[in-house]
């Protein structure tokens, strides 16, 4: 199969992130996206699981290396300063490139 | 530790999906895969979390290179015409090659 | 954006793990870990989900590579033998190296 390199972002954060998260990187361009609920720790303390062990999602997004620049400025600008956020991003081989 | 390369191959889809995919991926060969409920948007429009939030499907399988694009082939002619699905793949690390 | 290549390791087991694992990573030095519910199968059979789809984890861990290598040789030496583990490694870029 041709496969087609895009980025994949996974930014771990709080829950109650994930409207205003999801509205913005729409707003960037962002066509489509994942969301997995999630618990853990980091530099800013535990968050346990409540029942749906939901405290913390995983939010996943892939698309162009411009489009993945923007989205990390943005997080970086707007919410790494006044929440608990990690975000990494890995190189992807993907199917079919004008969907990302 | 010696490492050795796999493909990750990982696959977004609807929840529907689980029991053939997985039944599928079998048949071609792989022995093992993972799957997180997850939610989201793609360009079939919003999926909304149920009470599981478990409308999609994250499915994760680690094999080499030729069954990875065994998969991707099937994946691609059997379900992509007809469902919501975006698949990519990451090139992965693991210990045990003979497990993959 | 400047990033900074780090690994993620990513370790699936069984849920039970869930403690020990996460305790064994901190005193090795990590500093932060995402674990979401997940379900599968494996060269050691199927483990249905149970009400929580939580019979199995998906840990998620971002540091540097001498650490990932600390790490991985733990669990290949403490878990691997006894329990049901796949384990592997990404190359992934990071915003802020000195939190991991």
């Amino acid at each position: 199969m041709q496969m087609h390199t895009r980025k994949v972002i996974v930014v771990i954060t709080e829950a109650l992130l994930e409207k205003p998260l999801t509205e913005d990187i729409k707003k960037l361009g962002v066509r489509g996206y994942t969301v997995t609920s999630a618990r853990g720790e980091g530099s800013r303390g535990k968050r346990s699981a409540d029942l749906d062990g939901a405290q913390n999602i995983r939010l996943e997004i892939i698309c162009d290396e411009p489009l993945a620049d923007k989205i990390t400025a943005h997080l970086a600008d707007r919410y790494m300063p006044n929440y608990a956020m990690v975000l990494y991003t890995l190189d992807a081989q993907v199917l079919r490139p004008q969907k990302f």
